[in-house]
């Protein structure tokens, strides 16, 4: 019948390999982009199927953009600002210190020009990405000691990466590269003095209350952490128009999946760490204002001499100020009412 | 060939008629319904169509949940708290007074077991739900007089429907019940003092601004807003395995574009507002505990009576305790940060 080649056509079987940045213990990551592969699939009835490999697999989790730009894997789940070795402008689709929370950042690729300024840049990197996730604001980190002025932070060995690790270094701490595994002997013997992770549901799990008792909020250089899903763009372009489509769909939904997953569980976790002992303390206002004087001077400076920075910079640096303007308002005030009532008991 | 029977299963050619509760001016929320559609459309290779139809086109906006149940339209894009005449239940899953916020709303409803239970209920109307977009924190309203205190409220006659109609009558306002076209004219004759709508972005289309100069803000009846697809169960049911996927794919993606498309507009709307003239105003903190106290004795009141509310109200009202202690944590005390920042011209 005539109708044979076009459905062959339209939906031919296709195999890719999803490579991750993230192992699978981090499960509310993780199992989001196997809710992602699984809903491809079931869309497409089988014929497009996308297989999930945990970090390091098949490439080390670093790496994964470069696997993708050479189309040694087709996607990846990754933090965009892991690449900021790259190019700093990576850092602002993930998170800039001080910068937009969940909704905010979401609004700004979804509606406010980000995902279109984001894609012509990641064209360099023969990449586009769709949202895959936030973890929400972050917690500060593990410090086995209080932290109270900029003074105690100077000589800090603070196990902190990327664009917060550059605006801390500004404060004199000594940011700390280590990987997962070897966080808690590090924290636990004092070869570093504090470490930040996620948040805590994640960061339950590497018992670092054991080793450090003071945990500190916010992290003000993770107000969210945006995912994405980069794909290479040759395979992204050759995809059947039915397939863009069911890609995009189910990473909205695998995003919406991540978000609400560390929104619902976090609450838990840090009930059972306090019940451990876990002293919480908020960053004083003299280390916040010190390191958003830091924050942006870097980006101003960065902006002065990357044109591919400056270029997604202004405009979201716009965005945040008539997002936090408007958010001020309705928002911020029944958030406030609310959380008050629930501090006086009502 | 064996394979075509085969296909002709799995992806059969449907239609289904979308009736809308909303209008095609409410656009943020209109056009996601259409996003929704399209991408159902797209990811079949055009098999299976929705047809949106605004408000009023085939049914009128609070019967779409009748002509689902009767399987007059297969699908509704509403607010189940249009419901509440049905029961108060329904108000739930869009919000209660002093509820939960979007982010809070959304982690109770895909991560909190909140989906499951809003689907058990709505199988007394043969109808299943997906999330349809939030509308943030709405404003309070268009108030023609400054309203300072709970004796202001007396008498004030105010279009405001739903759970929040009900609290506010508790402290002696009168609500009215006004459809959108006659709320300018019976604002400025005086017929009515005051009346709410949604927020900037939809209230700027009104003109209220020309006849009511006070602009209250929080909607503390609707801390957010959540939207849903409703869909006749039965016809769910019957729908092939691959076509339910691509459903839930693409209301999670409306999902996305519609909260993305509020918080991103609204700031340039309450700029042009204020350009006008308008005055924000915050409600007293005494018409806010006034009203606080009595939402929950009408949730108490009515969990006493009705044990469909209250298999739903008691693990909401766990959910939004345990979501505020851990959102005043990291997510509260960055947004305090960033945004007094802001407001000290940083």
């Amino acid at each position: 019948t005539l109708a044979m080649p076009a459905i062959a056509q339209s939906m031919p079987e296709i195999k890719w390999r999803l490579a991750s940045s993230f192992p699978k213990s981090t499960d509310a990551i993780f199992g989001s982009s196997e809710l992602f592969a699984k809903t491809v699939s079931e869309a497409t009835d089988g014929k497009f199927q996308i297989q999930v490999f945990p970090a390091g697999e098949l490439v080390p989790p670093l790496q994964v953009l470069d696997a993708v730009q050479n189309d040694t894997v087709e996607i990846t789940h990754t933090a965009s600002y892991y690449f900021i070795g790259k190019d700093l402008t990576f850092a602002i689709a993930t998170s800039l210190p001080f910068g937009l929370n969940t909704r905010q950042q979401q609004a700004w690729i979804l509606q406010g020009g980000g995902l279109e300024l984001f894609n012509d840049f990641l064209a360099n990197y023969n990449a586009v990405m769709l949202l895959g996730g936030n973890t929400g604001t972050q917690m500060g980190g593990w410090f086995r000691n209080e932290i109270n002025s900029v003074a105690d932070l100077k000589g800090l060995k603070f196990r902190v990466g990327g664009v917060g690790g550059k605006v801390l270094s500004a404060l004199g701490v000594v940011p700390q590269q280590i990987p997962a595994p070897d966080i808690y002997p590090a924290l636990e013997k004092g070869t570093i003095d504090a470490t930040e992770w996620v948040g805590p549901y994640d960061d339950e799990r590497l018992g670092l209350y054991q080793v450090a008792k003071y945990y500190y909020y916010p992290s003000f250089w993770e107000g969210s952490s945006a995912l994405q899903y980069m794909i290479n763009k040759k395979k992204w372009d050759e995809l059947p128009q039915a397939y863009k489509a069911v890609l995009k769909a189910a990473a909205a939904l695998a995003n919406d999946d991540m978000t609400a997953a560390y929104d619902a569980r976090n609450f838990a976790a840090l009930k059972r760490l306090v019940a451990q002992g876990v002293q919480l303390r908020p960053f004083s206002r003299e280390i916040l204002d010190a390191a958003y004087d830091a924050a942006f001077k870097l980006y101003e400076d960065e902006a002065a001499k990357n044109p591919a920075f400056k270029k997604i910079y202004e405009p979201w640096k716009q965005f945040r100020a008539e997002s936090y303007q408007w958010f001020r308002v309705a928002e911020y005030n029944f958030d406030s009412y609310v959380y008050s009532q629930q501090a006086a008991g009502k």
